[in-house]
């Protein structure tokens, strides 16, 4: 299954979650770890739609979720750096998911930057992770 | 807002509905209504990307759904076959939802023939509406 560019976005503006994870990790320099994730959530019956994403992203993977529902998932940041972000920068989406994709690549960024090795760049990280996704009844 | 044809299929692939209400009617010949509805709902942020879909498509309202959730709507027998029908035969949905679209268009087709006002087409109607929507976990 082939799918347009613009059928992706669509259903990313629809599905799509771009999600900034922040878990104590005793065993790190600054003692939080960052999770940056892209995920797209699908019952089974159309887990041949997340095969297709992964196949057109280039990377990712295609997991159990929970129960009957399976999870097209993105967490390396090469791979975010490379194919995600990327392709939402060329293709924009149109709802207000579109900020929390904005935050979610500007957390990228200053992990690929090292910031987020140093105590102010993990407090920059929590403020704008603290931001997303909030008042979403998703 | 412009949206593309191939943004709305995906769009809809992930959050629309179709959907055929059957209900008890005392007042109709044969003792029910069937009420074919098409539908997309969204927190009330995203708002305008259903009043762009209610330009596209030339037809249907926006009106609260419940709470903070807003819908477009399409029920009326001849915007559904004249504009939500030929819209999605010509760009199709990709996910499980196209096997609901086409009984749903089935329904639509049988009520434009008048079969719904007899008893065995509400039998037929109320068969596919029966197979419609079953074990998706929306």
């Amino acid at each position: 299954m082939k799918l347009a560019a613009e059928w992706i976005v669509g259903f990313v503006d629809g599905e799509g979650c771009f999600h900034v994870g922040i878990s104590q990790h005793p065993g790190m320099t600054v003692g939080f770890q960052v999770l940056p994730e892209f995920t797209v959530v699908q019952h089974k019956q159309d887990v041949q739609i997340l095969h297709a994403l992964k196949k057109q992203f280039g990377c990712g993977v295609v997991r159990v979720n929970h129960g009957d529902r399976m999870a097209y998932r993105v967490r390396s940041l090469q791979h975010l750096n490379e194919h995600i972000i990327p392709f939402f920068e060329k293709h924009s989406l149109k709802s207000k998911k579109r900020i929390d994709f904005l935050k979610f690549r500007r957390v990228v960024q200053l992990m690929s930057e090292g910031t987020h090795l140093t105590s102010e760049g993990v407090e920059e990280i929590r403020q704008i992770a603290g931001e997303m996704n909030r008042g979403r009844l998703r």
